[in-house]
């Protein structure tokens, strides 16, 4: 039978036999001889996940002082059926990545169909070519435990795997930029000693050749401005010897806006390992604060929310303050700092832990069941009660779904027997949890509905009338506000119409 | 024998006899017949401390579109042996506040000698005089064991006294704003009930005559922009009716410079009293998170302090992480959580706690205990050994001791029978600790010391010259820099020079 890799539309992808691996193989050193004749240097992508494929059309994108690209860039996706066809999608100038930012399908057609600089392959061959290698596969962070983060680990097998590809093929010169969030100390004594293990094999010198790698974090925003997060944006870098710090900062700087956003370099890759994971642990202390005096001002009669925009006033020093919300989604700030947590005693055997911002990942994952309690103050009993969540990304106007806060909100919900239906408009398939329909119409959702749960922030969501949401539900439903996406006026306008309104962090309504 | 108070410069000053307190009275309704025929509004100011005789300057300071001061202004501090001196000194035109910011002293000079509408006294009369009262007197958190936050409560009878004298004295119609940094609930449920009574047992009828009480926090910050820090900044503001929320905007918007820095109205004191409260959590939270990044980065060779450089660089969202240092002092950031966690359960009968914020306290207010792990690496027993520390205060080219981390340090040390020495060119004379002497002369201090630790960063310490200090040392002592004070150059001169150097949140070096 023939293996088959299906895209998210539906189209079926046939796997490369043996016999189209080998042209593919042939294929590869054509090209890449071509491009080296025109004097462009030679970038595999390893990864072509929500990072790896914007930067690589980013790298082919960057051009010279004349305007000509400076990269060929190979795109390199193993020939999984998980993942296969984001290959000859992209070599069709379309993008794997469905995002609002407008950029995104136009960067591949450019790329891909105008220069022609930028092109996918499932052969791993590919990284005997290049002269710079930039990894993007993908590094999670495991929770065996819900709101225990301290259990939390890092499998590093499909990682090191990747590595060891790596090691396996690429040129002793060839530059590899690790993009990948990983735990610190891991570019030192994870990627390090498997390149050189694969070199030695191939009886290479690693005392005149020792391998060079480097570590860059990217600090992409999925949204409407997801390629100029990549390219127009501060970078933090370094390497695990001179050559590779000198060899990453003259590639960054060919491809991003250094000029606006200057480059960091930091003394060790351990030191931008550690920044990447500190600065995402950061941001979670800063929101698991905001939870317990969400509860304080529900308490006492404060809307939290003001307050924090009080506070914010103070510029430069605390208006950044984050808001209290349904909890936190992403694939940053939910994992990163179990990852540098988890390296502390893995990679260094230390015997300490980075409590607070583990604690703040525990507060976090479990903030969705505040709203539970928000439900059950009038819902002691959830069994059968019909609730209408309206939002499963983790992100306003995106549709994302990884690690979203809803996932544990519905979880907990269906665990109660309550009936729930959800609706999101950017999103067309919740992948993590499959079993529940996301409605693309707000009436079907929320028709009949006892409580209707405001999780996200999309636009329609917040210019949603309470009139009109009324009619579509027919009932007099509980609304919920995860995060003051209604403002005083609509959730006044509710209670006219006849319905309790609650909201997190909203004591005064 | 007669009573005196005496000022920190030595100077004995006779508090008040009951004649001279008579005559003061009645000087009082005089003055304030003169200057309410000049056509200005009365305002007295409860408490001189480190808030109050500022804020009552700036008030006097204010002036209407022609030039002409709007408010005099009476300041208030009680006839206590420890505090009286305060009221001579002012009425001298002398600052009772030592400050580097030039504006301190102009200031004063300028309100009670040249305008002649600023004068403190000690008598309580005061307040049936005042137009407005504004309240500055301290309201302290107590914290019964060290690093155990959650004990920590607030005693109000202080407090509460004060408020109560005020309900003995003031029009119904006076305006109290409450500018004390107070546990949420404070307006409310003490100073509005203490006021009620007080009224009422004056046959002031309460439905007709409600108190005005008006809450408006400062933030303040000692240093060289002292005066500034209190005019030229954003408020925010609420009040227990409408009443006082609109004398109370109308009065900030006299003294303040609303114009650049826009009042914040909030819907209640509850949510200004939380905000003051809650903006200081986000503050502690903020450091407390550095310390255990910091410990990563020593065990692993990294400097936290570029690190923390690198993550600054995402201006906006992540440029005001703060640094790990020798620990938290002042007056703010070490109880005002405290303050508000127990307001939960004292004011509110509630049953939670704010833990982020209570544990990033105790993290806190225990750091200094990491600079003594960091000695001990070099020194595990430490009696007898001589330690110098160069830095006392809370807050670098100020000499502000309270609450100051160098207080723990000394103490631990001293328990562990070191022999410290202690040097601020800025601190006078250290209250919390008064049997350490506080030396001007830094070589006097290092002289033939085994560990300099370098504890806040004062220019004249950033400044010292390796080769100088260790001259006036005569010894090759250890030294310990408490937050990246010295640079990588000048880490390395010490190692040249034969020391040992160590740094928290440095295992660079």
């Amino acid at each position: 039978m023939l293996k088959v890799s299906i895209a998210p539309d539906g189209k079926e992808y046939p796997i490369p036999t043996a016999e189209e691996s080998e042209k593919e193989r042939q294929l590869l050193v054509q090209i890449t001889e071509e491009q080296r004749a025109k004097g462009r240097k030679i970038v595999a992508v390893q990864g072509l996940g929500f990072v790896g494929c914007i930067m690589a059309t980013v790298i082919a994108d960057a051009t010279d002082k004349d305007g000509n690209p400076i990269y060929f860039v190979h795109g390199h996706q193993r020939a999984s059926q998980r993942s296969y066809w984001k290959v000859p999608v992209i070599n069709s100038g379309v993008t794997p990545v469905s995002s609002s930012d407008p950029e995104v399908p136009a960067i591949f057609h450019r790329t891909v169909v105008e220069k022609q600089n930028f092109r996918a392959t499932s052969e791993e061959s590919v990284y005997s070519l290049a002269d710079i290698v930039v990894v993007d596969i993908q590094l999670d962070a495991t929770k065996p435990a819900f709101g225990e983060a301290e259990k939390g680990y890092c499998d590093m097998t499909h990682f090191s795997e990747g590595m060891r590809m790596l090691g396996r093929n690429i040129s002793p010169d060839c530059m590899v930029l690790v993009e990948t969030t990983v735990p610190p100390g891991t570019c030192e004594q994870v990627v390090k000693p498997i390149m050189e293990e694969e070199f030695t094999k191939r009886g290479i010198d690693i005392e005149k050749n020792p391998p060079l790698i480097a570590h860059s974090y990217e600090r992409v925003m999925p949204g409407a401005n997801y390629v100029s997060s990549i390219r127009d944006f501060w970078r933090v870098f370094s390497g695990i010897n001179q050559k590779s710090i000198d060899l990453c900062r003259e590639f960054l700087t060919d491809v991003l806006n250094t000029e606006e956003f200057p480059l960091t370099q930091l003394d060790s890759t351990n030191a931008s390992e550690m920044a990447k994971t500190m600065e995402n642990s950061y941001r979670a202390s800063n929101i698991a604060l905001t939870l317990e005096w969400a509860k304080f001002a529900e308490e006492i009669g404060v809307d939290i929310f003001k307050v924090r925009d009080a506070i914010r006033m103070r510029k430069g020093t605390h208006d950044n303050l984050l808001r209290p919300s349904l909890g936190v989604g992403g694939y940053c700030l939910t994992k990163d700092p179990v990852l540098a947590n988890w390296s502390m005693g893995a990679l260094f055997d230390l015997e300490g832990s980075l409590d607070v911002a583990i604690n703040s990942v525990n507060i976090n994952d479990t903030m969705p069941l505040h709203t539970i309690d928000i439900i059950k103050r009038d819902f002691p009993e959830l069994e059968n009660v019909n609730v209408a969540l309206l939002g499963v990304s983790y992100l306003e106007n995106v549709g994302d779904t990884r690690h979203s806060p809803s996932e544990i909100l519905v979880k907990f919900l269906q665990k109660d027997k309550a009936v729930v239906k959800a609706h999101d408009s950017y999103v067309e398939f919740w992948d993590e949890l499959p079993e529940v329909v996301v409605e693309k119409d707000i009436a079907k959702t929320v028709k009949g509905s006892d409580v209707v749960v405001f999780g996200v922030g999309h636009k329609d969501y917040i210019e949603l009338e309470p009139e009109k949401l009324l009619e579509m539900c027919g009932t007099k439903p509980l609304i919920v506000d995860c995060s003051n996406f209604l403002n005083d006026e609509k959730l006044n306008k509710y209670k006219e119409l006849g319905c309790k309104v609650r909201g997190l962090g909203k004591g005064h309504i």
